[in-house]
């Protein structure tokens, strides 16, 4: 739902066949686009008139239903996470090259527009190397309606899987450097939710650069508030939703009532958002290089000099997504994938993991193997 | 000079005597208070008008100050860090336990008001377990007029001493419980200021909680912009200064010339500043507790809890450090001394160190053993 209206939008995207379970999201989606609408997998990869294909379904999901896509020789924009198990990621990633089809991690907010201006600034070398980043992010994560697997940390659920690949991605592509060591610490503090719903993280990257993260999806204080009041999708966050979350969850009786839900907000049930009035951010994000902090806001890039202070907009845009479906155009027609390529989301999703060995250790896990 | 405004404004404090080796600061002394204007400070610790003495000198004579006084059976508040070697800590600590004075580490900013406020409502126990904390501070302090040791790590130069204490000290007072290990990266990224100017750590508590800890002294982004603009000592920043700092040195030649920038802002030479309008603060600290979020800003505690925000104005004080005065004062009259007594300024130097150790060595460092 949150990528339709890009899209939508893209002159190179055409939606021309869809594949789903539900019989409501078929019938929306025909009436919508035309096309085919089918009911596995296997037959929208086999359909002739597919060139690509969007990997929407739950994590759990995407092995098969990727390595069911590049089989058929399509090229693929799969969800992050890439997967749970790192097992199901490599064998993604192999079954892509196996096929030579393309495929891209995303989107995710590493796509962006703020994250994109900024790395073009950081890759021209003229504020020096990258040296320290901080990325902070507190959100209502845990309280809104799931799933139970996305509450079983062991079947992907938590922020780990869903959240921090976010700031682990933005974080790589702002580097421009591989990842070496993740030391972490997390939490579960709620019973009733049992499942990582904070964490603090330090990454240390190739060549001495180092991150520091922090994540809460408790729904207490929300970072929102230090972005212009603008929330991760682009729209400024009205204040008197404060503490919906907690009191729609508390309304319900079973879990099957909060799958129901969230069920309720998939496509063909609900209307697309409208265009946002701000780009797509995932938190607070400074960069420190030598000679200037880049900080990344919903309305740009601001460049804390040495002597000056300057602002880059990275005006709204009414596909948000549009970068990653670039990327993906990009890849396909030109042959120029991005950062976010096939090993991408498998190095993404080593850090998620490493997240949690240290957490468990107390140690740091080193990276280096790679 | 900072604290000067609190020392004259505090209806417990008179000063009665100082010792000084600048003629100018004891003629201003006798000026201003009248009392005894001493060269030496073993002629102050013996002064029979003298119940207490302030030691605010560099911290590398803070072992040999501190020790005169203890011997001569006064009390003692002594600038943080308490010593920079942990030998000379112990060394302070074992004097004031041997002679039976109170030794208070301070001031920091544990004692601003909205870190007191925070720490009464965590400790009225409404809100649960401290869980998760964030402390972030990005200020021009490699920037400003420095002495030649300050730019020297062995010397206690850098933000490691000066600078991480200040949020040490905060985090172990919001934790209430003892810090049991550390993780951190470290920054010395500008070859003219050759000693550390940022850091990223993390720090583990008995009992499961943890900080996420930034700082940056490289005078680029200023994260007294996420609060309220309002400064470290309470006054709004005025963005015309933006640069300063950087400016200021380039005019200069020589190191002395640093010097005695640095010489000409201490008392006699200049006025101590006038009250501020808001609290002091340490940059953005976030307090996740089991049932709320608390963030402390110059204004106050904003408390953000399950189902609705609320929150605790910390109105300005015409004496912003008298909480400092208040614990020095009934630590000698009550016999009640805060947490920041003897012991304390040698554990959050402990924590200093392990900064520096674990940075270089890539590894944690246990606490465990204290």
């Amino acid at each position: 739902m949150l990528t339709l209206p890009s899209l939508r939008a893209d002159p190179h995207v055409r939606l021309v066949a869809c594949a789903a379970p539900r019989r409501a999201s078929r019938d929306a989606f025909v009436a919508e686009f035309g096309g085919t609408a089918h009911e596995e997998v296997e037959a929208l990869a086999a359909d002739p008139a597919v060139e690509a294909v969007y990997v929407a379904t739950p994590h759990q999901m995407h092995r098969a239903h990727a390595e069911a896509v590049a089989r058929a020789g399509k090229h693929l924009l799969v969800e992050k996470p890439l997967a749970i198990a790192l097992d199901d990621a490599r064998a993604i990633v192999a079954s892509a090259h196996r096929a030579g089809v393309h495929l891209i991690t995303g989107p995710s907010h590493s796509f962006d527009q703020p994250v994109q201006r900024a790395c073009e600034i950081i890759a021209s070398g003229r504020l020096g190397r990258v040296r320290m980043m901080h990325a902070l992010n507190f959100t209502d994560f845990l309280y809104r309606p799931r799933r139970p697997e996305e509450l079983r940390t062991e079947e992907g659920g938590g922020v780990i899987f869903s959240q921090a690949v976010h700031q682990i991605d933005m974080l790589r592509l702002l580097a421009q450097a591989p990842a070496r060591s993740v030391y972490a610490m997390t939490g579960a503090w709620d019973a009733s939710r049992p499942t990582e719903g904070a964490y603090g993280a330090m990454i240390g990257f190739k060549g001495g650069g180092f991150a520091n993260v922090t994540y809460s999806g408790y729904a207490h204080y929300l970072t929102d508030m230090m972005q212009d009041g603008i929330g991760e999708l682009g729209w400024p966050v009205d204040p008197g939703t404060y503490g919906a979350g907690r009191r729609a969850l508390a309304s319900l009786g079973r879990p099957e009532d909060e799958a129901a839900l969230k069920g309720d907000r998939t496509y063909g049930a609900v209307q697309a958002p409208p265009p946002a009035s701000h780009a797509e951010h995932f938190g607070p994000v400074i960069v420190c290089c030598d000679r200037a902090d880049l900080r990344l806001t919903p309305k740009g890039v601001e460049i804390w000099g040495d002597l000056e202070r300057s602002f880059l907009p990275a005006p709204p845009d009414p596909a948000p997504r549009s970068p990653v479906l670039r990327a993906l155009y990009r890849a396909i027609r030109r042959n120029e994938p991005p950062d976010q390529a096939a090993g991408w989301g498998l190095s993404s999703l080593e850090i998620c993991h490493a997240i949690l060995a240290s957490a468990r250790s107390g140690m740091p896990i080193s990276l280096d193997h790679r």
